[in-house]
């Protein structure tokens, strides 16, 4: 194996997590105690900090405070969502990446995130290589919906998780404080992956979560919802459904969108439709057709940013994430990511595998159809035993007068 | 002091907490082991329970199961809202529940709410008193909104600041990720009184929270509020608002019904509307209006019941004010509610002292003016020094397999 010395740079992208910070954090503190890594910068949101050349010398920042990155939510180095043209296309971006790189003397490029960022790794590895320019890229994986494919889950998935089955329970208990009839519809995120809401199916599970899960892998039959919220809600005066944002019909036609029908919908640079309201829209339908009280709750952020609820599993398993892929990177290692392979049979175990990043960016993994009931409103046992060993241990931040005490960077910009 | 030797009811009613179960522990921990109460009752439902002769059995509860009670949020034993009409006009209820005092040997009753509550425990003191049936009322307070007169503080606000602080602190974080701009209106729960709202001035005080904090307390502007959002967002390209679900304009008029103008707004048989959908409703105007990307985030229920996120000073005081109501009943004490007298000075400190009911009753508590800045969009120093002694400590409930393990009751219901 060949050492490779020079420096190195790690970025985040995409939509934050309560421990990509754990990550960034695990890849950050294994490169500065590297030999071989002359230099450690942080991207300033993501690659375009790099197309910027706007980058923060990560050896400035007190080590300390470096830690506390562990238990802080968000993406402390900013992210974007910016998605690299096809290089056969338009390769001024990557020209441009290329020059910086050579101008901090950058060996080793690791990026923090999801489908999207595997991609942008895949593409820079495959020009680097085309244009003879020696650079390990390694793809550190990062998403709260848990779709990216080859790894049993993605870390930021099972903190959400937490939290939404957590925040499931004590909803459920408020929800059954008075005894009149109540009907709630908890909106959960997941595009096409029904990952997140699905967690909520653990607290059903300790016999304190909705009675009903809707999730974008199955086509949703908006009158057969409505007879199931009746025919619970009739049985027990209480119902409480959780849905995806990414419901949609049997023609794949979101939800959101049918009842907007004819308004526009907002779409990110991805193209992704910006949705939101499905859960208060149902919630609103259920009152006028059933003429009982409802309301409609978005998790909305607090579901990828709550770190004071974050997984202890998780936090630790996204650190050796990004220690792992700065190990192998400096091993001689390129053009992976880091996955994780589980055992779930006498105990969990969790190990590290590498996976080919072509075969991982923009491959979607969704639930197994066998792991949703057979109505489609409900998750099977199978789901629970994969979820429930990710949730274990709280990893609560260090706490200063009753509030959790979140890093706090200097971000000194590299010259 | 004369021994009075019965049995107990302990009621709870309004809108549940985080912590209104450990002032339900306090009560009948204290009950349960008291020489001179008989038997300790749990009203389903509060008063209601009482009307129907739905009573619960507490001895009948496993030891360990009632402990948990401490770290489980919402009202265990059933909540109502339920208004006794004024005996002079109809004293149906009152002889009911006279009916029932007699039929158990109620000689003690401990009713756990907020201003409607204690206006009914005022109620049946006073009738009980001018029926010769001796029995001693005691409140015990609980409002998250904290806008109970003559205690510095009521238990389950403390909780309820402490998750608003974290949320904010942690949505500060994810708001920031991407370097392109961005409105985020949070909207929190507090109809006449800002105080929940005010808690995410503590985020603010860290570095981490709103830019601007919009109160019921204050007259609001709308073109004012527009002005104010657009300078800090043209200034940072960021903007954060917190909003109380009452703020409502010089005229005293509620702004989610000054833009819902015409439409029905639903109200509770108290006659308070039924809010929400403020914060999304300003967070679209602000997109129309300056043209950047908005979210509305609604705290909605998580604020009352996220017992995985309460503060240790406010269960332990939850649990001291029930304590105290059976302590002081016992000893001959009636028609009174539990207050807190704290110290600021040296050091925080927090002791009981006891508080006419009808003084109490019906009297809401507002954030004095001069809390508050001269615009009227943001907190002074005062309730930042107010408010960071509550909060302090984490009262995380035990875990089991990664989720909180809360008090199932058995509900037994007494013969």
């Amino acid at each position: 194996m060949k050492v490779l010395k020079g420096a190195c740079i790690i970025g985040q992208s995409g939509g934050p997590s309560s421990v990509i910070n754990a990550s960034a954090y695990g890849a950050i503190r294994t490169a500065l105690d590297s030999d071989v890594i002359t230099k450690v910068y942080g991207a300033a949101h993501g690659i375009k900090g790099v197309l910027d050349d706007v980058l923060y010398d990560m050896s400035a920042e007190d080590a300390e405070e470096l830690a506390l990155l562990k238990n802080t939510p968000s993406s402390a180095l900013g992210s974007c969502r910016y998605k690299l043209k096809d290089p056969d296309v338009d390769d001024t971006d990557y020209k441009r990446i290329l020059e910086i790189f050579k101008k901090y003397d950058v060996r080793y490029f690791f990026y923090n995130g999801g489908n999207d960022s595997m991609d942008t790794c895949n593409k820079i590895s495959k020009f680097m290589l085309k244009n003879g320019y020696e650079c390990r890229v390694m793809g550190i994986p990062k998403t709260i919906d848990n779709d990216l494919f080859g790894t049993d889950h993605c870390p930021g998935y099972s903190s959400a998780a937490k939290y939404i089955a957590t925040t499931a329970m004590e909803i459920y208990l408020d929800a059954r404080v008075y005894d009149t009839g109540m009907v709630t519809v908890l909106e959960i995120m997941g595009r096409h992956a029904g990952w997140l809401t699905a967690a909520s199916a653990i607290a059903t599970h300790y016999g304190m979560g909705p009675d009903l899960i809707y999730l974008p892998e199955v086509p949703f039959d908006l009158e057969k919802f409505y007879a199931d919220v009746e025919r619970i809600y009739k049985a027990n005066g209480k119902c409480i459904v959780a849905v995806s944002e990414g419901i949609a019909d049997a023609d794949g036609k979101l939800m959101v969108e049918k009842f907007a029908e004819g308004a526009n919908v907002a779409r990110d640079s991805f193209g992704h439709a910006q949705l939101g309201g499905i859960g208060v829209t149902l919630a609103n339908n259920i009152k006028e057709r059933l003429g009982c009280k409802t309301r409609g709750i978005e998790f909305s952020l607090m579901q990828r940013c709550a770190a004071h609820s974050a997984s202890a599993t998780d936090v630790e398993e996204s650190f050796l994430a990004g220690k792992t892929a700065v190990e192998c990177a400096v091993n001689g290692i390129t053009d992976k990511m880091v996955g994780f392979k589980c055992n779930r049979e006498n105990g969990y175990t969790c190990e590290t595998e590498l996976l080919d990043l072509s075969e991982v960016a923009n491959t979607e993994k969704k639930i197994p159809r066998e792991w949703i009931n057979e109505e489609g409103n409900g998750l099977n046992k199978e789901f629970v035993d994969y979820a429930l060993p990710l949730i274990a241990g709280e990893a609560h931040p260090p706490y200063v007068n009753g509030l959790p005490r979140f890093a706090k960077l200097k971000k000194v910009v590299a010259k």
